[in-house]
């Protein structure tokens, strides 16, 4: 997925500044020559990759601590978008300001500005200094930003090392995460599925009625082929009790693509509604 | 259970103040002659549980929008407590400020209080008045008695019709959440399992190797016995690379408790690792 011969750049469009970890898994996946789209809201990652402004669209998917995000799952589920790729992304959360003054140590924090989920998981934190008033931010690397702008001492951001670099913040204590072993899982996302010949993981959205042993006859395909389901979330079907979508996540081994495609088809035949988010394989 | 007959009340402790979702899931559950432990943490309801300081405690679970509580999730499986009972709150944020002086509509909102999870759930809002700073706080009706103690007509909380209510404030907007039909669902746990002689519930959590056909084999107990899997979430274990639990709820016809036990008994010697939270009823 490298930028082909024409002279155009490929055009991603994520959500934060650079120094964001959107910026960070979209620069994993497609290099560093990239023509980036910044966006605010999720939502507007899907209307660049839907109306051509963007080539691809990265998106986070999953966070170890804080679980799926739901937003993203719902937005694939809405467009007609395929995952092109995927890569995980260490999550290290740092409190930075603008560099103190040479004459001392005259720092003290009042607020802290950053996205709702880093300041959720950095609750701890926040937990021993009661003082501090945290500050909801739409991404991390523009709370950082927002930090260096005003050059205000009394305030600080949450956020990844190189957005403290970007934007010359000095970080006041290294990570502030509850969970030091904190990662996000992004997903790259087009318009069109991309010709992949050997995937290695497929991702689905698939509706079940509320019928003991539904779930179980899917599972049973994958069993059969000695395939790896790496993820399964239920999730009540809203305005429609007692109906339940799963998304899924189904992994082969290298060299297994082709019974990996087979088992999706005929998941596709037995659900009573599947959507297939994509074949594609991990960048690391 | 309601209250014994001794003169004692039941003691529950829950986060938040009156006003709060969780209180109004405590009365649900227990009714309104409850003694009430407030928390600021989840992890000091279960605290009070472990050291007897409550009979009862009150834990969100899962949210139909934001998913699953995943600190709660941690903290019932760190903690010897086990789930008694759920009941399901409908979720509805209303913006609320102080009463309007009589002599006009002199209010412009600057700084909006809420817990993070009430302000993303309320997200749309906020990208329609990027003019407005959305704060975080601890809970939602602590963020509305905030506004109610400070009473300052530039500053407005998000928390429900009931905060309004007790805290005297006045709803400026109503219904401010992103998904109409919001819910939360909360359990009650205990030291000690409740004798539940008909339960038709049980949540579990289950650890498997990232084996092809585990999760299959124990999904055909449950589909074996015709019950319903009603919650199924896959979680990556931190700090052990492809290995997963499993959050299960397994539901039974009313009438079918002894198939539940049998099924759930099955799981446990075909897991590597099974943690029971409990054999309870849904409370309405």
């Amino acid at each position: 997925m490298t930028s082909s011969a024409s002279t155009r750049e490929t055009t991603v469009a994520f959500q934060g500044i650079p120094g964001s970890f959107s910026s960070m898994a979209a620069r994993a996946i497609f290099g560093n020559h990239i023509s980036s789209i910044h966006t605010q809201q999720f939502r507007e990652i899907f209307d660049c990759v839907a109306d051509d402004r963007a080539d691809f669209g990265v998106v986070p998917i999953e966070n170890a601590v804080a679980g799926s995000v739901h937003e993203n799952y719902d937005l694939l589920g809405q467009y007609s978008c395929a995952i092109v790729g995927e890569v995980q992304i260490p999550v290290q959360l740092h409190l930075m300001g603008v560099p103190a003054s040479e004459n001392g140590n005259s720092r003290k924090t009042l607020k802290v500005y950053s996205h709702p989920k880093a300041l959720e998981q950095c609750s701890l934190f926040f937990d021993h200094h009661p003082e501090i008033e945290a500050v909801v931010w739409s991404d991390t690397a523009g709370a950082a930003k927002h930090v260096s702008t005003t050059g205000d001492p009394a305030i600080a951001a949450i956020a990844s090392q190189e957005a403290a670099t970007l934007y010359g913040l000095q970080i006041i204590e290294r990570s502030l995460q509850n969970h030091p072993d904190n990662s996000t899982r992004f997903v790259a996302i087009s318009k069109q599925p991309q010709p992949e010949l050997h995937p290695t993981k497929c991702s689905l959205i698939v509706s079940l009625t509320h019928k003991p042993g539904s779930l179980y006859a899917i599972l049973g395909e994958i069993a059969q082929l000695g395939l790896n389901l790496t993820k399964l979330e239920s999730r009540p079907i809203l305005g429609a009790p007692f109906s339940y979508s799963f998304h899924m996540d189904i992994e082969c081994p290298e060299g297994a693509s082709e019974s990996l495609k087979a088992v999706v088809e005929r998941i596709s035949k037995t659900a009573e509604k599947a959507k297939i988010l994509g074949f594609y394989r991990q960048y690391r």
